[in-house]
């Protein structure tokens, strides 16, 4: 099950680290900015040049450096169709490339249009007698609010094409308290969401132990990150708000597992945009995001280890 | 302000109707699906152009019918570039057309995320020194269950753009319960999300009372409808569920105050496939769209006078 494939990943690197691709003009290296504009004009599909020459070869720098990646589906969104023309261009390169890969949309749909974007994501798309594959991923996030309905249409996927979702439960930000942690009766909305997930997970455990259906808990709760992994020991944790938002190896120590499994850390502009604080002029942005990507890997082997 | 516009539009047309576009290769008229992949092959290509087709047609017919429509962005989504093309043109064709234009993508991302996506959505992608507007929408729907963060971003938007956005409340699917009928203390999530709602209205207000923050709440609960109406009498509804879904006008009477403001019902599957249900062979599609239309008007009149 794609779960399994995500912890042998993580095992034979012994990094249980994923970098987020969340790509966005104003942060990439100027060379690259002014090549494409150049080539393409001052137009969406400049920019999405841009992104896609920008995570092509971060990708290429980060291969055998960590186990996986993760696009950020607004950013591309955000372009327009140009933009998530490079989206599935990079969800297959970087499937091909023997990433583990992560589309980071956090939908939230129902019933037929549910059905209809996990066939595209998951799947193919039936178009005549011929079937597209237009997005290559392993996982999707997956918001929970609706209930059963916006989940169930994922789980055909889950059970019989290796493909994971990642429930949010208790995200990195500061406001997530204001719904995911109104108590209600024993629990708080979070805790009840995990235990929806446990509901839906029936039938879809890996042969590692954990769930196809996993949970996005952020690093700056590391208190909250220990409670979970303790009651929730089936539940996979993908754990974001490393870095930037604050979030340290300490943080997300309780996050993993007594084997060191269980949960991968992500981490997107403390990579993407090591050069920045380098004082570099960002020609050499693959080099600082490497750099910073074997640091975070040390820094958590100081609290984990992956056995 | 977006919502004195949306009531002004229903107010003129005495129907407060929003019609939803979320085209699938299974449902569309057959000549239409044949005559746009004989052109463009059986491609993702040639699919969107079956979309834009009967998109367009339909909102050539629904012009003076219905004040509102609807785009649902996971349909378009699923047909990649593409589609996403075919729904920024729709997009502006429908504000071209006067409608008004919600874009259905019940997002819910945070900080930095939701400002570009929101910029993208709502204002102008800055790309060099020029400014691209690549979707045109009056309002958006949003998942707010990441709290204030994901929501902020949206604010000034509908401060000053004239724009609105539809937090989701209670929506008309059957699972709906499990998370937004949670009890907490002396409330369920979805009044927890209402108050939120009104805290976020703050200094957005329009003409009309109502908030520029509206709230989605399903046809397929009306005591819950009728409850919020009485209790939240300054949030605008957008109320999905009727018609395919079970919902009537009998139904959704509650969600409009004793003016017949306040509230706009959304219908899909029941007007823009309404000619499967004729017998037709589909060449009369639109015909049976307006007629649908018509007809809901007519019943939702029975139980609702606007002023």
């Amino acid at each position: 099950m794609s779960i399994d494939v995500l912890q042998e990943k993580i095992r034979s690197m012994k990094n249980p680290v994923m970098v987020g691709l969340d790509p966005y003009l104003p942060i990439l290296p100027r060379h690259i900015v002014r090549d494409a504009l150049e080539e393409h004009g001052q137009t969406p599909r400049g920019a999405a040049a841009a992104y896609t020459r920008f995570c092509t070869e971060l990708l290429d720098a980060l291969r055998g450096v960590v186990p996986a990646v993760k696009l950020q589906s607004a950013c591309f969104e955000a372009l327009g169709a140009d933009g998530i023309a490079a989206m599935q261009t990079l969800s297959r390169y970087a499937t091909d490339q023997g990433f583990y890969v992560l589309i980071d949309s956090m939908r939230g749909d129902v019933g037929s249009v549910a059905e209809i974007y996990a066939q595209a994501m998951f799947g193919t798309v039936p178009i005549g007698s011929t079937a597209h594959r237009l997005y290559s991923c392993n996982a999707l996030t997956v918001n929970g609010y609706l209930g059963s309905d916006g989940v169930r249409p994922f789980l055909p996927y889950c059970k019989h094409d290796e493909k994971s979702i990642f429930l949010l439960l208790k995200t990195s930000n500061k406001s997530s308290r204001e719904v995911q942690d109104l108590l209600s009766g024993d629990r708080v909305i979070y805790t009840a969401m995990a235990d929806l997930a446990m509901r839906w997970s029936e039938g879809l455990f890996g042969r590692n132990g954990y769930s196809q259906i996993g949970a996005v808990v952020g690093a700056t709760y590391p208190q909250t990150l220990r409670l979970l992994r303790e009651k929730y020991d089936r539940l996979f944790f993908l754990v974001p708000g490393y870095g930037a938002q604050g979030g340290t190896a300490r943080n997300v120590q309780g996050a993993f597992d007594r084997f060191g499994h269980g949960a991968i850390i992500t981490a997107s502009r403390s990579i993407i945009c090591a050069w920045q604080s380098s004082g570099s002029d960002g020609r050499d942005y693959c080099a600082h995001a490497v750099a910073a990507a074997e640091k975070m890997k040390q820094d958590l082997a100081e609290y984990v280890t992956v056995l």
